[in-house]
């Protein structure tokens, strides 16, 4: 890390702060410039210290050097992960579609859209089960109903399920019924969640928190990973910004960011960034060209009766329309379904 | 709500949302204009109905009417409400302060904080026993220990304790050791932990989301009070916004706005929000002048080492200075500690 | 527009209001429900009357029904506008590139960038003469000097200009030189120069503000068009938001929009977007499959010595890289340099 | 400046890089650590040698130590500035009122207001001549009419007058009639106005951009310094961000900030910041309670009636109470109006 000292910090001031660092082990440059100086501490980098002497008597500034995280970066591991679910791997050649309502509301409407993706080439059924609403009066899910039907219907039709998890002591539940569990954007920084299904060493699917950073995204991968489970997809679903024409802005700068930064695969859900179904084709083909390894797409055989996010669903022919509009940007990129 | 028409919509497509309408119990009127027409729907705001409308054909925007929160509502609830903790009272005359480390560190850390804020005029002691860090390679917390730390430092000092529960199934336990449970801004949206802290009833003091819009932290403590706990105290700690020379940007319009919308208690916490010591207390007292009913500052006798968020943590003296600078605000302001 | 009356609205209030409408030639519906009355007032948007409206006793909120922008409007003209400028048409099957450097420095530099680009298949050169810069103490271009060096530059090669103008008194010399105005992110809401580069009746290339709605990136392009000057081409080029990790957030989702609502070409700047090189390729390929009209993208033969913006200055074997990375993504989009 | 080399730079990459440093003049000093070789360059900030170095082979990452503003900085002057304008002193024991309506519209509502607020202490009359507006169908001001016409009103009232100027060549023409000059949010990196603004010599209200960090506000006052104009004032008018409950978000960090960082006086609208005329008040108390040398506050006898911005002006009597609301807060912050 490099400290900047203040313009009137005292040689005394210094000095606490070169005391400091090397008793925690850091071998520390300075460099005395006309204006001020500069510390230079080299050692591995602790957030506890970082902060402490952030707050040392004349410390102007605190910048680190290394990023944060560790098993999830490039350096840790240069080539790329592959996390495998049902037929489906992550991170390859392969573009992975994942496909199905927003919510799981009957046999009927699961079954349907099940069959119809299948045919169409997604590998995995999204659905959920346990819903986390805005509103404590919003339809909040089927719950293990939802569970039960999921895989069902997964086993008639040969996909695999990914569903979310909402609560650290229903990860066990959920776990039973699905073959990748997803964490939220609104629980993107639930840590507590986060370890639960590291130790639970199935496939995960983190989606990005609305206002995370590249970097804090990384970290919430990094508690997964810390458990010992490095089956962990990234998925970028928009940011908040101060756009109010789409639900959210996706951030495609984020998919080629993190496949530099880290070796975990990363996908992108088009639908709720934009949360506009016209929308939803351009987007998926600009995620593919900037290199995102697969789709996360809502698709509904009603949108129009759909108990939540109708606005931004495909129905049947929708879709078979967005099949067919990726393949040649697929093919484009090396990738196949 | 209000259905805006595209264009070229049809007037099968009218008719057929009119009819969906009105089979939901709604009473609809039609306002014919020479571009597009009009559907205004009067009845209950239902956010099913709201999304499903939005999907279908020909409809370009739904604007809904009615805010979404009722049980907070000054609709719903005119008199302002009061919670009551320990011995102190939000939402009255009274300008509760909270004060106390980020985290439990040790007993010394605990009780000599304790005991300067208490001889300053704090009513609260907070502290982290469950600390939710960015990265997991952070110092975690004390869990179960700090808790009894914080009980036991209460009860000597008369203070009574707000710590923060991250984890639904740990609320129990959390309530057994504090008068106040707190609700963390990366939890904001974690809706099982809101139902569970409802239901544990004892006072929420809800904290902000970062990316959280004032109508969705409004949202969040529905959640509280759908569950029959109406012992909800409100805390602005600053949003996630483009300027980075502060931690977060603290919405002191939020303030003054909470208290137009809603009957609930509401403060401000100047010391996450700003995230450096210097801002500390000309925010205070900006809080205090927009119509804070309190504050929350973190305090620590050594800020220089403290284990985490220690630039913006005021010392002993810098503590003992802030209650002097914001006395004369709180008279201003017809309120007293 | 749509006129929301608060809850507690004296019939007194609402009458004023439709006297109001009235007398300003709108046709007026009242939808009376249990809990509020609602307004729907028909006729041509008018922002005075909004506003006006807004502040009238009684009202809790007035919704504009249609979008301000007309002249930039798929309503005004479904079909899409082509703009021409030298051998490049914006807005057909063309995928236009524009490359260049960020300020023009010396006429190696330019002459070199010119005929590298030039036949990698380039249509325009771009090059800064006046440089809109952060810090005074900046390099702040060559100015007339620039100008007059790009012309030769593009005689010689046979490429159009496109170049910066800052201020309404310098629309005319820079139209003297260049084959197409462009106004700048920081200058999107400088209206005084938006009026003159209408008048000037030259092609524009409006960026978008880095905190611009689209819905205020098209009301910038109504103001140029409002001076009967339709050659207009938009630029998205990154906003602001909390991410820092790049230098802006390139918005996709606003190209798919703005094809959908408005009949003008658009384009993409990935450079300044990400101001990371690494970012340039895997961004220009998604903004082309999002439907972009062609690229601006910033190349030097030196990026190391650039005196601006080198960080994300493509060289020129990166360039070439970028053209071959591109051309199958244009072949999918039914598109041709 | 401080670069931080990347992991697999090599020897001759850093070598390079300290030739380059040096030969600009500056002093390196290596640092080596285990995974990265840091250099520390002393010397002045040089924005295209941050900039260069950044493009340089083998560079991770240029942290700057010195803050780019150099006159407008506390290090430069760290006494307060005062700034002049007719009767008031902005920056000294004086809490400077500015008020007025947001457009001149004639003479009877500029003269009834002007009236008004001189009896009740303010000492500039705003309004504004030249609008800046998101429409070019919206009313665009009274040009040179309104100027003379807010001339004579001051002449008669003794207030002196403040007006926004949106031109490099109208500056001379506005200086005429106006004691000051403001540079409205949109503007303020519009750098060719601001150069000219510094060579008028007149006092300035610079606002602050929409998405303008505190860093770049400081900057644009610096191109004002930089021409010999030392009389800046400051305006926070709320930032852009993803809340949309209120029209902008005021950040009173920055007045406190602002206040540390800069010798120049600096004040908050919280008209323009808040879109909303109950939340004026609240706002106006805690700016002035973070620490703000004044108000501008948008005034109009009947703002049901305005042509632009009534939803947040106060009329006459709100006014009054605004005066009341304050003065308690000023004698607290030992000011007076």
């Amino acid at each position: 890390m490099i400290i900047i000292m203040s313009r009137d910090a005292s040689g005394e001031e210094v000095a606490r702060i070169e005391e400091r660092l090397s008793a925690a082990g850091f071998g520390v440059h300075r460099s005395q410039g006309v204006e001020r100086t500069i510390l230079g501490a080299i050692g591995e980098r602790s957030p506890e210290l970082l902060s402490t002497v952030a707050a040392m008597a004349g410390v102007e500034k605190v910048v680190p050097i290394l990023k944060p995280f560790k098993l999830a970066s490039r350096d840790f591991k240069p080539e790329p992960t592959c996390v495998t679910v049902g037929d489906a791997v992550f991170g390859g050649a392969e573009a992975v579609l994942i496909a199905g309502p927003c919510a799981i509301e009957d046999e009927e409407q699961l079954l349907s859209t099940a069959r119809r993706i299948k045919a169409a080439g997604a590998k995995l059924l999204r659905g959920g089960a346990f819903k986390p609403r805005t509103s404590p009066y919003s339809f909040q899910g089927l719950k293990i109903d939802g569970l039960k039907l999921s895989q069902e219907v997964a086993a008639e039709t040969g996909l695999a399920v990914v569903t979310e998890v909402v609560s650290p002591h229903e990860v066990e539940l959920v776990a039973e019924y699905a073959q990748m569990l997803q964490i939220g954007a609104r629980n993107m920084q639930n840590f507590a969640l986060l370890q639960e299904v590291g130790k639970a060493k199935i496939p995960v699917l983190l989606k990005r928190g609305m206002a995370a950073t590249i970097e804090e995204w990384l970290m919430a991968a990094e508690y997964i990973m810390n458990e010992d489970n490095y089956q962990v997809v990234l998925c970028e679903r928009g940011i908040r910004t101060f756009e109010t024409a789409t639900r959210n802005t996706l951030d495609l700068s984020a998919i080629a960011l993190v496949k530099e930064w880290s070796h975990l695969p990363v996908i992108a859900d088009p639908s709720h960034a934009s949360g506009r179904r016209n929308l939803v084709l351009p987007l998926a083909r600009a995620a593919l060209a900037a290199g995102a390894d697969g789709l996360m797409v809502e698709v509904h055989p009603h949108p129009e009766t759909a108990l939540s996010d109708g606005p931004q669903s495909l129905n049947f022919a929708e879709f078979d329309e967005l099949m067919q509009g990726i393949e040649p940007i697929l093919a484009v990129m090396g990738k196949h379904l």
